[in-house]
């Protein structure tokens, strides 16, 4: 019997353990979300201690004897073991060149609300929030959502990022679609005006069986203004 | 006869490109650093609207056909390619996680003189840069230095952050090392007393023969004010 995954992540938001949760579920994996059972964050904390591959932060996951942190790390994993990325190069570099780029975007809207330190309350850092937000608002988000939506439409329409097979660059891609909604929805309402191919992906995404399943599910935490993408509606101008 | 490499990046600058260049030069891999060269830039510019795969921004390398974006990804290949990673798992995602989290590291150590907006001038957001980097300075900069001492010297000392060979990862560390020397000469001195092992990795992996060649060469660009790591005494206090 192969033993379950076990996912070391806070229990109280999706944040960047989100990622992992998703590909976990699309593969329909077995897996233990182990901070949101009982003394979890205790373990979540003893495990951040390892000897041989301590994490730098959460999440991070075990697979047997493997103990793997890192995002876009933990998915160059289990898209290989899942299935969730091409196995041979050019395919597999390139998947994982776009969860780099994805998770390069995820920063920077964590850094929306936190330019400063992640160490302070927003409250502490609100006037300096605002001036990133406006960038970001105005020029990062509309630079990378036209990026990913070329990919989706050119030379031609296609169903994900690299064809027609799903990957988990799409995941994180539908992910971040539904966070920047939830976070900066009139920004993205204009952006997404301009690129429906990207409805389009989030929507795909969010049909397939195992997420459809997962999303109605209370495995899927609400989005909540403790995570990476929080509704402050005064960064949204 | 194989191909030279070609490297994509800005020729002014260290900045990401050059944890690539440290890999190219360590391997003694044949590669031409393309914007160094006249009328590079432009074919810099001309090669990030290729129509298969894209890169969001520079760095990334052409090698044969395969064209490869983000510089962890980059590692990741040169690695398997060069030997500068172990191939297989645990050691191989490992060494990614480490890379992963080195890049964390220069992100934030970019962000202290550009907390607002990449696209606006040090001078423009020069309040918001000291807050950052007073905070960068007392807590991230130990936090992460305190991590890869410990992984020096848990339970043993090293050589090299996975063992006795060296990865792309200690090159990267080198490079992080030098670069907030630069930048924080202060903030590390005080740091590194602390650490010892930090400054023994970055002797040991400065004195690898072709990385020696390579920091004595013009293909070394000095660190200057243009790159991530810069010197603004004001932000180093």
């Amino acid at each position: 019997m192969v033993e379950p995954y076990k996912l070391f992540y806070w229990p109280s938001i999706q944040g960047r353990g989100e990622f992992v949760r998703l590909a976990l579920e699309e593969a329909g994996a077995d897996y233990v979300d182990v901070a949101r059972r009982e003394g979890g964050v205790d373990l979540l904390m003893a495990a951040l201690d390892v000897e041989e591959y301590p994490a730098f932060a959460p999440p991070f996951l075990k697979a047997g004897e493997l103990v793997i942190g890192q995002v876009a790390n933990i998915l160059l994993y289990l898209g290989e073991q899942h299935g969730l990325a091409p196995r041979t190069d050019p395919g597999r570099l390139w998947v994982h060149q776009l969860q780099l780029t994805i998770a390069d975007l995820v920063t920077e809207a964590h850094d929306t609300h936190h330019p400063i330190a992640s160490a302070l309350y927003y409250e502490d850092q609100k006037p300096e929030a605002l001036r990133r937000s406006a960038d970001f608002v105005e020029s990062r988000i509309p630079k990378f959502m036209a990026y990913f939506a070329r990919l989706l439409s050119n030379p031609e329409p296609r169903d994900y990022l690299t064809g027609d097979k799903v990957t988990y660059a799409d995941l994180s891609l539908f992910q971040v679609i539904e966070g920047l909604r939830y976070a900066f929805p009139n920004a993205m309402k204009k952006i997404e005006q301009e690129h429906p191919v990207l409805a389009s992906l989030r929507d795909r995404v969010a049909a397939r069986p195992n997420i459809a399943a997962y999303l109605a599910s209370e495995r899927r935490i609400p989005f909540n203004q403790e995570g990476i993408f929080r509704r402050y509606p005064e960064l949204d101008q």
